[in-house]
């Protein structure tokens, strides 16, 4: 059984009734609800404004995979929820970051750059998946339409990504590595591109496969969790 | 002209004899020496006691490439430093940063994992080069010997490097990935493993070549500096 | 249920009684030993001498991952069945390759290179695990002996690995890249080294956990399987 | 000085009027001009219909950088010259392979796959850069157009690339890893989609700088030249 935690600030589903009509559980609501109609995945949620930002020490020993989704509030994210998750993906905890959790300390401080992009609302996206053979892309067509999504552009100041699975192309004319993998420490991570709050992305059916994929790669075992450390051994030889 | 800062903490040299006796001028002193008879490079030098560390804003604009050196009080250099070198790099400063300073503030900010590592005094090391194409290779043998270094060792805690150069062979038993590039921003990071302060590691000839190579890889052309932005365009289609 | 080929040239139990004598039903029968345990895996074995090597056409389509060990008759094999091999694993069928496989047609014609290496009889090796949170390295310690291995030795003729999961170390003074992963096509491959025929390598329970999982690693979804195609579409857009 | 030559089918322009008036001199002929303008560099040309292909032994020795351009007679070059080429390519010379050359026996046989991807004449693309610290992205702007081009879309059937530097925007929708890099053996390998016949690619200053930069990227030192070798040594240590 794989534990879920799907995070949200859950700002905009409470401040924008544009967004509260796609998203009426809010877009953890969202992702829980579809995620949870799988066997062998368990989900629970948690948004900015619980205690500890809703991922206290004994949430996130007992989460396998975290998803993260943040936009507007990534400042408000304390540094000491940003430290413990930092430390439990380092130590195995699977992370998929969607969207605009680019921006966030989280990620910030996992991969080191600046996550910077380009961005535009209100363009046509196709994602197009040119890792066929890849887990996450297991049952993904090899290219399918969000009629309306936020545009995100290269220059995409990420480290060099693992693995490229997904890259998407904008009508305006900009393309994007819209679907990335990351190990760092022992945690596997998983970034998507898709999400813009105002359009119904987390509605649509090869959006959800492909986080589901995401949660089953980023799942290690039990039996490796736990930090990679610092020793100083006696002489194995010699 | 490439312009090159040797950052050194410069404790050991002060406080233990036996290290001053291998680097009277400093272990920063040492590399300045010999980077500084190519042609191509022009070499400063700072230290952590300097003011600003020694790496103000004014330093770091006029450095093509950073070289870093710190063990034992990587937790004084100042956070406001750290800040600066990181923009700095990810604007495209080439960083190489050397031995124990995998565990630098600077090294640990940039590339978001513990860099934890196996560690013991006294060792025997082999460097083998594993990609005698690449031009941090060039010159450098199949494989050589350094006869007394500290053992450094694997598990390594680094993300995915772009390229493995050299791989370590000690005596004790142990491997390691000895020398990794790393792109983060624009800038080039080569971590390069030898180079323990108690054995006269930076005299070594080989060391000297890789380092030298390592200095002229890390540099990028000057019309490609400058951190990657947001941007906000309008459509350039349709 | 995955299914398995173990193909093995089968030569030199034939012809050697020491070698004989550690593997009496072949490499090929005590590798499909111990993965016919798994209640997930089925497993059927080929040999050179068989009409087509054992691997016509209806045998390859009913092939999830197909485990080749071949050493001193490596010319011996059809080129007509390295081409069907090829196609099948460009097409989606896992490749485990072991040992002196490095420099078999089928391994040569996938990766383009000569795989030359350094090689020694006699030698002591301790495998290391560099990727702890990687399928592959799923309850395997940090480092385990093989107290008689032959030496395979750096600089290895591959091309860049996908992942580089195990290195290996030699008594001799070597050091190696003992478990790498590629992509060709839609077909996963895991390289590993450990398997002289010598030596009874293939009865160490970390090297059989590791070809086991290698095995379920590099079996992917049948509805992924089939070539990428060449494809002259309409436009999709404009 | 960088040695190097342009290779060319040279059949499109004697064959079809339309190409002859964009190329009067041939493909090779246009990429020698731009080429031959940069101090460090000198070129020469050679094509199909020259006796063993144009590229004896002679020529390959005195080559550092091979540019490869074939498209309708790739089956007609000759097996020998194919396997030269690939001898030269695994023991240090450069390779530039443009636009049609992926389906080129030099290229199947050094990455091992089918190349395969979609296409269609008449698009209009836009090339983004998405490594602008490398050196082949020297003087090159984040985005330039080709008005004309024929479409390549992934899925493009190559080994996981060393670097993805380009991508390529097409207005039917599509969207490819337009500029790559592989290294096999020693060879450095750039593949740069661009350049159909039938539209004046070549002469665009964006493709010229591209192509002059990965000729000094793919061109390495003399002293690193020659085959990685088998070798059976004595034990260094023990």
């Amino acid at each position: 059984m794989i534990r879920v935690t799907v995070w949200n600030e859950y700002l905009h589903e409470i401040n924008q009734p544009e967004v509260a009509a796609i998203y009426p559980e809010g877009i953890h609501g969202c992702i829980a609800e579809f995620l949870g109609r799988n066997e062998d995945i368990t989900v629970r949620t948690a948004t900015l404004s619980m205690p500890q930002n809703g991922l206290p020490e004994e949430v996130l020993e007992n989460t396998d995979v975290l998803i993260w989704w943040g936009h507007m509030a990534h400042d408000r994210v304390e540094d000491e929820t940003v430290m413990r998750v930092h430390r439990h993906v380092l130590s195995g905890m699977g992370l998929v970051a969607l969207h605009s959790a680019h921006h966030s300390k989280v990620m910030k401080t996992l991969l080191g750059t600046t996550l910077n992009l380009k961005w535009r609302h209100g363009d046509r996206e196709r994602v197009w998946c040119i890792a066929p053979a890849h887990p996450i892309a297991k049952g993904v067509p090899q290219q399918f339409l969000l009629p309306c999504e936020e545009m995100y552009g290269e220059p995409f100041d990420i480290p060099t990504p693992d693995e490229t699975l997904f890259l998407g192309w904008f009508s305006g004319g900009e393309v994007f590595r819209s679907g990335v993998t990351f190990t760092r420490g022992k945690g596997r991570i998983f970034y998507f591109q898709p999400g813009h709050e105002e359009y119904p992305i987390y509605h649509d059916e090869n959006v959800q496969r492909i986080i589901t994929n995401g949660v089953r790669w980023a799942c290690i075992s039990d039996i490796s969790r736990g930090e990679i450390p610092v020793e100083n051994p006696e002489p194995l030889e010699g």
